[in-house]
């Protein structure tokens, strides 16, 4: 299916700045998560209000509020003019159709990234979009369903001797793209077995189905594509340390992620290659085929219709035709038709047609 | 159609400098509207000399002119020596066959944009050219016939409590950019469900009027790449903070456009190459078409083909033919025909023919 | 026809600065042409030597002197010594296979570019090499043949009134620049209406001479594109303000240029991808009719090879085949026939084959 | 068979930092070897705890550890607390899905190259990950399996006279780099073989085999261009100088090998073109055979099929037909089959059909 | 036939810095000419050992030492240890597989490029190394064999009042390169009459040999372009001005030497677009030719078939066959088939298939 970016032009000619939410509602109730921590303290709440987390906001400890579900607009309003946000960027967090992106308001920095899920059954891929803002000493996460990778990372931070405790929101925040991106080689992978898996078929019995096939998988890596480049362009310039907000022993973090980027970006267009290669051997082995069939045709009428119209010949019923009578005219007329066929039999093997 | 820059030639050899309408002329006659504002007060005023005009352009307010229709070389003239615009400024406003540019002139900046509209119908896509040039209170907006987007960017003025009437002139050029972008999206979603469409067909029922709509749709795509691309780069000089009368708080705003162009580029991209695809689809349904009318014409003719020659043999009519005489002669071919008939079906069998 | 840079090679060998002539005597006599202006005063002189000019080298004025013609070497000599041109300035006026390009020697720059003609009938391209050197207060075009674009030029500088007679060499280069690319739009616009009217054949009646047509126009894009693509390049130079020469306000007007010859590559690049759609339904079309002759095959033959096998059947002659002596043989072969005649008939149907 | 990055995704949510081993285990003992010079003298150890290694860290002599096997994650551990490496260069070490880098911690650099193999029978790649780290006066190299080229390498260093003992561990590096690069020379020595072997077979006896092997060995060379474009790139990082670990003399050799990583990267890019051209070739006279087969088809159809009709014609029992009893008609009848078969010949040969 | 860098690997191991003679021996002595001069004086001399030219070395004049041959290694290493070169410049030396470059160790300069000659007949391109050493005032130039354009060098430098005798090593350096680059013109021309023949017989007489022949020719753009385009990038880094040892006035030489390299580029360039064009206008040639052998047997068959169907129905041998009897059966029938083929004739006349 075409995926246009529908709903976007439901807003058009309305002033920048209104806030709409554009695209699906995935959950029903919105839930709101808070977990406080430092190297020696470490608190988890389930609020019902957002504002419970504003008294949060100030205190040193990292806060991480992470928020499932966006379409309610005024939980987003709040939060942003509790943290002043610019009215851009919650505009943006209710926009799932956003390219991943980063933008560095110097208090705060915005960061759109895409979760990537891959059915394998119907062989398509579903796109969540992932909004973190951080500061100084908050994280606030926005997504469109709970993510189970998350969990994890929630252990791993109860854990009172990992790393993150003693670091701070930026290393929070590597910690969260470093997972969501690490989550694309899974479907790589997926993708990867599909692609094996038609291959092997493209060898043993191809038809117009793995054709198919092929040409969706190649739509699939497009729409991949398409959410992972400009995600490379975005940890590069994280990683330049041109932002100030990411302290130099997280950049060296961050380094790591513009590595699997680039590894996944490398295995995407290998495999539009070998995509490519694998609709060119379907095509050859259909023109092949093609070739086979005519080449069937060919041997069995350059056989029959001479001598067919040999036994036409006598089957004429002129009066005067001096072979009907002669004993050895059907015993003649055998001999040349063997001749015939014995003769055409010799060229096409020749030719190697058989 | 194949649109040539037509009436451009018709300039050639005379010189740079001398006014001339190059397009066609859509309105009968020229619209002057004036709308003066700051954040106390807002004027609306239509005007039918330019003229009138002109002593709205020293106060402090902002004053927006928008001029409908083009054609008149004369308004521009008088335009161009009260606001002492740049006589090439006033050639390019003529010309309708300008790429989208922006053109900084340190007192004022000259803006080039292509509004797009596609006719469902008849799959065409239409463009009309919009110059706005704007100074430090004023704005001159420029287009071929009126535009409907600017209805809801005046209502938005007249409300008291709008940002718009706390901003500048420039915010007022972002407001006019931004809702002609935004524009794009609508165009993007009709081509796009017209690929849907397409899509659908080609799988049920594709035919050579399919293949000829995917062509349509490409051309489309060809000539709104080259109404967007310019775009991107247009946006990017904008928001680099080059040019002086963009005030800061504006450039984010901005922003914000340079991210919806440079999604509009990416389905743009994606579109074609999907049609790219759907071309290899069609073509690779074609062959395999040709493949199955093929083999049936080799299933037919391999079956039939030999035993005609079977009953030609037994048509001939030589009188010592010793199988005339015999009584199971007749059965016994019957049962070589049948039994070559049934060889075949299991060959072609086999051979999953079909 | 190939074009190779042929009489090039002969020069292979010889030393560097040797001045030879490269390429085709376009006109019998050399024709010398000076007209000397400023805002006051108009002087037009045809010379026969070259030597008459060079009183008007250190006037104030500024000097115009046109060269029709590039053959003879001797008057390119005396140019270069009283002027001081390096040596390969010189040889390359003389070498008219020179790309586009642009130089500058602090003095004087030195501009080469091509005039681009098209021939409807034989639908060819053909380019002549223009050469401008110009400095402080004159300026030298040469060209191979005289041109017609340079007698409107000449009109617009006798009028007292003109831009021109204001400014300097620079701007007279600028006007001499921009008349020859303005003529490129007319060159796009005979070739544009040359792949409509293709187009329209596509549709009506593809042939293999449609194809041709297509390849040949596919060609003159590739020579015009060879010839424009630098030319952008130069321009870019010009307008950045690296060279001296051009005055400030000059230089607005090459921005004007650059538009145009941006302009002209997308209308280059845009033909480029319509002919290769062009190209591509063609293609798709020779497939189709393939499709379709092989079905109307493929329909009588399967139609008619068995009911004649039917009837071969019948014309055995065996004694001993009990269906000849029924009475109702014939009508029930018939009625079999009809049947297998009317089953085949429904089964294309179903298949949409006719 | 398609490589996906698989064991990745069993990391995967797990927190960065932790070590594991992804890939293959391919040897059963991890083996560590020492090799401690400088200009004097030489010493060579195998060693079975990593911790034997430790006290020539600190000793102004190079020291060389090599580590053949990376699957025991504590050996990596233990070298990374004694010699301060980053926690995330362990971690890529243990990956063997790298792609070639390089990467400066100041103290110390860590380079990655892939070990490439051809298997000429099954014309496969194989890929082993080569990681060397190298300070001062230590290199440290890990392989997942033993290597030979290191043998010769060792030769040269026991040498008193060689180069290399006049160098520090900078000029160390360069030699193990540049022996693993000369290797891919005979990678592509093994498939250029294998190109021109399929050349000639393609012009004697194309199959469908034959396009199935260009191919494969153009996968081949897909995987090959991943592992080579990216150490261009890390090449010239070393060159440029901008680490400082590296010589100023040692860097005149670093641009041997960058002259050699173009070379090969050139020789990649003409055997995907020359592939490319092949693949060309085997499909055009795919077609041509089509064309060949249809033409017999087509040359017996006409000949036959017509003078079967007349044959027919003569075969019918109507009793009032005139033909029958005249005596000439028999031989009449063959000399328009004659004449028939006679002027078809001649027309084909005409079309030059055969 | 594929060219691979064999005897490349054969060094593989070995330790950088041995030198080995790689490529073909193409000469049986190696001779030495030593030229010595200066606006002075000229001498030439021929020498057996390189010892002889030595003495040359200090004195202010100009001497160009030319060896014609490179595989004997000891003349190298001697030179190497006179002029002081570095160890890997010899290696290069030899190693006849190198791509065209320049090297800068600020006392001497270090050119490697190729000599290319077209065999017209066997339409196959042949490179020689030429690699070029020069300094202060000294230039030593190596090729494979003796090369005839150096004859017309030597000849222009005798010549007391020529420029080269004015000039330092630079400008003997430039004219070296330029003479061999200006041979590329010869080269291009020579293929470009290949090209246009081809082309001709495309139109009137395509076959399978005319397709081997583009991609002949095609695969020596592939070669041609190897060696052609790293020139551009080498010599734009003689023209920036970054190499000491070109003297300003020599710089505006190379600038033309870049200008010849772009033009040359550019030629190849279109080269291998229209050999592209020529391939697709094969293809499209046969897939007509297939069109046109389908479109006869189709006629014939569709023709033939049912009127031998109509025969073979009176050719039954029913007893009861009411139209045996009558007289005018026979007539009709003729009248019968006399109206099918003509419906037919109309019919394809129509479709304009013949």
């Amino acid at each position: 299916m075409v995926k246009t970016p529908k709903k976007r032009s439901s807003k058009a000619g309305k002033p920048a700045g209104s806030l709409i939410h554009i695209g699906e509602k995935k959950v029903d109730k919105i839930k709101i998560k808070l977990i406080d921590y430092n190297s020696d303290k470490y608190i988890e709440h389930d609020f019902e209000n957002i504002e419970q987390c504003f008294e949060f906001k100030d205190d040193k400890t990292v806060s991480w509020i992470n928020i499932d579900g966006i379409h309610e607009t005024e939980i987003l309003s709040k939060l942003g003019d509790c943290f002043g946000f610019h009215p851009l960027v919650l505009e943006d967090i209710l926009n799932t159709e956003q390219r991943p992106k980063i933008e560095d308001f110097t208090d705060y920095i915005y960061i759109v990234l895409k979760m990537i899920d891959y059915d394998k059954k119907i062989e398509e891929l579903s796109f969540e979009q992932i909004s973190i803002i951080f500061g100084k000493n908050y994280l606030i996460s926005f997504q469109e369903k709970p993510l189970e990778i998350y969990g994890s990372i929630r252990k791993t931070i109860k854990n009172d001797e990992s790393k993150i405790r003693k670091n701070g929101s930026d290393y929070l925040a590597y910690l969260l793209m470093d997972s969501i991106i690490d989550n694309y080689f899974g479907v790589l992978e997926n993708i990867g077995e599909g692609i094996e898996n038609i291959e092997n078929r493209l060898v043993t019995s191809p038809s117009s189905k793995t054709l198919k096939e092929i040409y969706n998988i190649k739509r699939d890596m497009l729409l991949l594509r398409k959410s992972v480049w400009p995600v490379r362009e975005m940890i590069s310039k994280l990683e330049r340390g041109e932002i100030l907000l990411i302290e130099s022993n997280t950049r060296i973090y961050i380094r790591d992620i513009y590595d699997h980027i680039i590894q996944i970006i490398d295995t995407v267009e290998t495999y539009r290659d070998m995509l490519s290669n694998m609709i060119d051997i379907y095509l050859s082995s259909m023109s092949n085929r093609l070739n086979e069939v005519m080449k069937i045709l060919t041997i069995i009428s350059t056989i029959f219709i001479p001598i067919t119209f040999i036994a036409s010949i006598y089957g004429m019923n002129f009066i005067y035709m001096p072979e009907f009578t002669s004993k050895w005219s059907y015993p003649v007329v055998w001999v040349i038709i063997l001749t015939i066929i014995i003769a055409m039999v010799i060229y096409f093997k020749r030719k190697k047609w058989f």
